[in-house]
């Protein structure tokens, strides 16, 4: 295990992130053609049941919250003690419930205690979702408040996690959005929530940002991906023009060539 | 006063909005020249005594909730049922409570029951604040969430506030920060908002926004304001270099022969 690439994906039970496990579960990412399957957890509000392991997380309305249930700042010793690797502790309260499978399949609620001393090799946010509507919308409120959950809360426990738990040279992959390298005044908080990934994106870039040394920090902006929600709030749409889940979830194996030659 | 100039400031009660308030009181700022005293309403945690009106906001950990306390989504019925713009009503559990002073000065919760159908000329969000630390730091998570609410909260409300009260040819200002052009590895969650408010925004200014037309949304990018609570924190830099708070409260006054021009 210890040779396999380990990946976390944040978001793992969505359309692609549920595509991103898929693919890196049958796949050797760091020893290709070494003939073993990769390790991967997913983070999401349920259980991934193809991922090696699922953190899931319930959702709240406090970012710290939600943020210390993933992976405690600091040490995490709270919920490392509420949590368990093995057996059938379970801790109703914090909804800690840990399970031992013959898959060798674990459910917890805390990334460091899953993990323990062991590094990943990637961290692939893909959590997200959009929402339109104008400054004047009666959703603003509640669609500006949705889409920080979905993108900013997710990309920054990500990178938080990014932290303590990617090696060094590793990859963390934000998913940030075209549209918002311009206004978007159709769809205001989706734009904000986007704009404030990318600038996490770009500081995570910079010296002294907490993140491993030699690993980098790369942000996806699609425009529309390929999912079977969007085909069918647009189905009048040019399929062929979206991006396919597919592309998204190989896209590290485009990116690793270009990490390690420079 | 429907010839004064109407002001809404969004935290009307700290250091730069004090002075907002202190400035477009004094200065009939539609009508310069009229020899009559401009109107401001301050938007806060806690009531500015100097201003015509505040709207007194108290802390929630949920962001639908804190935005339809200062004004609702939609016609905010509920909320302009519960405050009264004159007498003794109170309703301890919304906390809205509303006196008439001997100076006119109105204390209540929801900026809608507060101006019913008049509009105003200005409105600043200057609400705001600073935190540091990368995305290592243990306080990473807290000091995110402090960010969104004090800049990415205001500044989303003070949009909706803009689509709702603001004239026609009126002036939006929100807060962001020059820091945020670029990267902030070592501010994560100050960057992360700064370059949601400019998001904002741009695409305030794009079509549909949904704000008034002929209106304006502009954002200051200051570097660092001379407050006391930055001079006690930067003892020894350079104040002179520093932007004062007089100079950012006047700015209004330098935009408005701009957007009469345009």
């Amino acid at each position: 295990m210890a040779a396999a690439g380990r990946v976390l994906v944040y978001g793992g039970r969505g359309a692609l992130g549920s595509q991103c496990v898929q693919y890196f579960k049958s796949r050797n990412w760091v020893c290709a053609g070494s003939g073993r399957d990769g390790w991967v957890a997913s983070i999401d509000l349920a259980e991934n049941e193809e991922a090696n392991a699922s953190v899931v997380v319930r959702a709240t309305e406090s970012f710290t919250e939600q943020a210390e249930q993933v992976g405690a700042c600091g040490d995490g010793a709270v919920l490392a003690e509420a949590g368990s690797r093995c057996g059938g502790a379970r801790d109703i309260r914090n909804r800690v419930h840990c399970l031992l499978r013959g898959k060798r399949r674990w459910v917890t609620a805390e990334v460091g205690r899953l993990l323990g001393e062991e590094k990943v090799d990637a961290i692939l946010c893909v959590a997200g979702g959009w929402a339109g509507g104008s400054a004047k919308a009666k959703s603003l409120y509640k669609n500006c408040d949705l889409m920080w959950k979905q993108s900013v809360w997710t990309s920054t426990i990500s990178s938080h996690l990014a932290t303590k738990h990617l090696k060094e040279g590793g990859l963390l992959t934000l998913t940030g959005a075209q549209a918002a390298l311009s206004g978007t005044p159709g769809m205001i908080g989706y734009g904000m929530a986007k704009g404030a990934v990318h600038q996490l994106c770009r500081s995570l870039a910079g010296a002294n940002s907490g993140l491993p040394s030699g690993s980098a920090a790369v942000a996806i902006l699609p425009v529309t991906l390929d999912t079977p929600a969007n085909r069918k709030s647009m189905p009048d749409a040019d399929f062929s023009s979206w991006t396919s889940l597919e592309f998204v979830a190989e896209y590290p194996d485009d990116v690793r060539p270009i990490m390690q030659a420079s």
